[in-house]
This record gives structure tokens, sequence and C-alpha cells, in this order.
């Protein structure tokens, strides 16, 4: 799996690219199960709203079969590798719920940000690669962009403790319109299946989802194995510190978990 | 002006139809500007967020020049009395503001909900014909609409005081739910200057504006006059009492208010 070079350009022009039904409705169905499973699940890993619905999901890939294969798929891992032109480690690996009615904000932030602050990254040679497990579209709280914003480096964040139930590191308003002057604001809505791959300084924000359908997302954090962080403040199943490089697994490494492949 | 066949059909089987650009950026530019000068000023019918920025602007038709004309446009008043087949007059006339990170959530609900229990308005013989006066896009807070709810009649409500500024009979969950496993969900957008005529029936809401963009659209409530409503619970220009038929201006009502015309 290689990136176009239209792709390429977009990703370092715009600070992402959008790679609409990348995996199969099949694939993404399969996950969505697991990770449903897995919010059912009492585990320490499974952040919640205030009403109690799961928020986010972290570190499935050492704990479920499929996010493990996922976290070493050819077409994830392979175009962060084409980019950073090295092996790639697993920083951080989650899956966000903003489920139906009680999916709340996620205030606009830089994710390298946070990963410089609170974990010592060095540089921004880490990125994120999301995939849809189901469709998103305007109405479910989609994933809001500023495009090439990544190109201004680490912003001025005040640490947002309250606004949810997760921390984050976020920026004031005069900073997200003053860029968005220059960018604009995308939001790449598709269907189940879909991909998209941004750059860690890309300031990107996602609003409440008021609608009845649930929106998750799964994000792999991908991180330059020789870039790997330097502190260890935060739980280990929230910034891996096993820097081992991600051999990517084949092509075809979901196919006999699918429920057809399997009967 | 008079909708196609095909936007008949639309309007009546899914209970709204998107008209993009039925305006231009000069006349929404206009309008935008003037609703602008309404929200600085300190009118009762200037109704605001909590934050102290305007959430939005009744009866501006009568007490601003571009907006009377607007009331009176044939665009939006003869398209509403052709499915109707009787003369309209002015329900209400609100400019909704969803200004830029303060714009707040208004939750699902069927505007003949209001205007039966509160204005004991006979039949759901009125229609909303909104005008985008900047552009709409998933970003900033968009209309969202379940399709082929308008079918269904007027469903049960709970009044809500507490959400937001602004009073509200709202729809519970499991009935919004219900209806968009049959319609899904539909956010239409587009540039300043579209139009969303829908069926005074049909089940919407919009989410808060987090983006640094605002979002403001002119809303014309127009009510078949012989169906005008009996009940004057609420303020004269929240809901008013002037039955008077709107006779339609012409199509170039606006063009010597526009800057160019007037230099």
């Amino acid at each position: 799996m290689k990136l176009s070079d239209k792709a390429l350009a977009d990703f370092r022009e715009q600070g992402f690219v959008f790679l609409p039904e990348l995996f199969s409705r099949a694939e993404a169905a399969l996950l969505l199960a697991e990770a449903r499973n897995i919010y059912a699940s009492d585990r320490e890993e499974v952040w919640r709203e205030s009403s109690g619905v799961a928020r986010t999901a972290f570190a499935a890939h050492t704990y479920n079969e499929a996010h493990k294969r996922l976290g070493a798929h050819p077409r994830l891992i392979e175009p962060v590798m084409q980019i950073l032109e090295e092996q790639v480690y697993m920083h951080q690996y989650k899956i966000n719920a903003k489920a139906a009615f009680d999916g709340d904000v996620w205030q606009w932030h830089q994710d390298y940000g946070t990963w410089q602050r609170d974990d010592a990254m060095p540089e921004p040679r880490a990125f994120n690669i999301a995939l849809f497990l189901e469709d998103v579209t305007p109405a479910n709280g989609p994933l809001l962009f500023i495009p090439k914003s990544h190109t201004v480096g680490v912003l001025d964040a005040g640490h947002d403790l309250e606004t949810t139930s997760y921390p984050l590191w976020t920026l004031d308003r005069e900073t997200v319109t003053r860029l968005a002057k220059t960018g604009g604001v995308e939001a790449p809505v598709g269907p189940a299946g879909s991909v998209v791959m941004f750059h860690g300084n890309l300031v990107h924000a996602s609003p409440a989802n008021i609608s009845p359908m649930d929106r998750t997302i799964v994000y792999l954090s991908l991180c330059a194995v020789s870039n790997h962080i330097r502190a260890f403040k935060r739980k280990e199943w929230i910034a891996h510190r096993d820097f081992t490089p991600i051999r990517p697994m084949g092509d075809d490494c979901l196919d006999d978990l699918l429920p057809n492949q399997a009967a």
C-alpha cells in the first residue's frame, strides 16, 4: 500500500489526506462489533462520557485480536512509513465512540502538542490515521480540520480539564479563527471503511453528536521509532513505551475473522 | 417563481426541498449586514445565548427595510403559495445567528408542534422557508432533517425550558431514533444565498457551532391565511396577528439596496 503522488501532495500541503472506502464494509463491521464488545466491558482503558456511555477505549490492539491485526494493517502502517521514511511504532491506539445523542465535543487541538508536552516526544514525526467504523456524515459529529495548520508548529494551548471527561491541551478562539482565515475548515465525510491520515500538528476538533446515529472511529497514532517518547508520565496504555517497529501484516489479515470466512 | 415538478415531488415525499444559490451572494451579503446591525441593537426582539451573543432576532421584517422586502420576496412567497394553493401571511420571521464558537444547539423538534400547542394554529398548512445568509457547511452547525418525518403528524413532545435560552417543544430520543431508521438524517449544505423549504411537521435540529465561522439563516414561517392562529399567548412579534395576505414584490426588489446599485 503506497500513497499516490496526488495523495502525498495533498498530505504535505493540506496536512491531511482522505482515502474513501479504503476498507470494505465487512472489515469495518467486524472492527465495530469488536469495539462494542470492548465498550461493554469493565476495563480501565475505557473512558466514559458524563452520561456513562463510552467515549474512548485505549490500547485495544493489546487485548483484542481484530484490533491487534488492524494495528499492523499494511493499508494504515505503510503510508505512514512511506512519508516518515522510517519504521514506526504505536504511540497510541484508541477507538472513539461519539455515541448517538451523547457523544460530546472534542475541542480544537493539535495532537502533537499533547505528545510533546505530556510525553516529551522530540519532533512531530508522528501521524494519526483514522478509520471510520461507521458512516461519518455532517450530522453525527464529523472530524473538522483546518487545512495547512500543520505548518505553524506547536501553538500555545491551555490544559482543559473541565469541558469533557478527557483532559486536552486546547487552542484559544483567536488562534483558531486566525488559522481558519487562511485554511478554512474541512470536514471529510464518507462511508464506513474510509480513512483520514493527518499530521500531528494539524489543528482539529469534532462537535457533539446530536443525531441518532453512532459515529465510531479508530485512531492509530504512529511515531517514527527514532522519535520515541522520552517521558512516561501518562499510563502505559495511553502513551505506549514499547518502541518495537511494527511489521505490517498481509493485506488480507482480517479475512479469516470475517463472519463469512469463518462460516 | 414556481417550483419544478421535481422540486414539488421532493417536497411532498421528503418533506423538504433544497434550492442551492436561489439568491445571489450580493443579496445574501446585504441581508447579513442588516442582520448584524439588528443583533448589535438593544431590541427586545433580539434573544441572546447565555454568552451574550445574539441567538435569534424576531420580526425584522417589521423594522428593517431589507428584511421587509425579503418578507415579500417572490422567490420565497410564491413557492409556498404554489403548494398551499392559497394566499399566505407571515406567522413568524426570525434571523438565527448560530454564532462562531457560541452558537448553541436546537434540539429535535417540529415547528408545527409549537404553532399548534402555543398558538392554536388549526392545521399544518404552514411551511418554513430558510435562506442561508452565510455558507452552511458540515462544520458550522447545519440544519439536520429527518426525511419523511412530516408524514407522521404531530408527535408527543416535552417543553424544554432549560437547554438553551429559547423554550421549545422537543422530541424524545426514542422517537427521533425510530424516525431516522426510516428516513435517515440529511444536512443540506451550500453557499450563502441557498434556500431550504420544509414542512411544518418535518423533524429537524441543529448542532452547536464549534467552528470559527458564523452561520446566519433567515426563516420565514408562512401560513395559509385561512389557517391563521386562534390563540394569542405569545408576544405579537413572535407569533404575528396580522393575517393580511402577502403581496409578492418584484424579483428585483432588493436591487436598489445593494451597494453597487446605490452608488
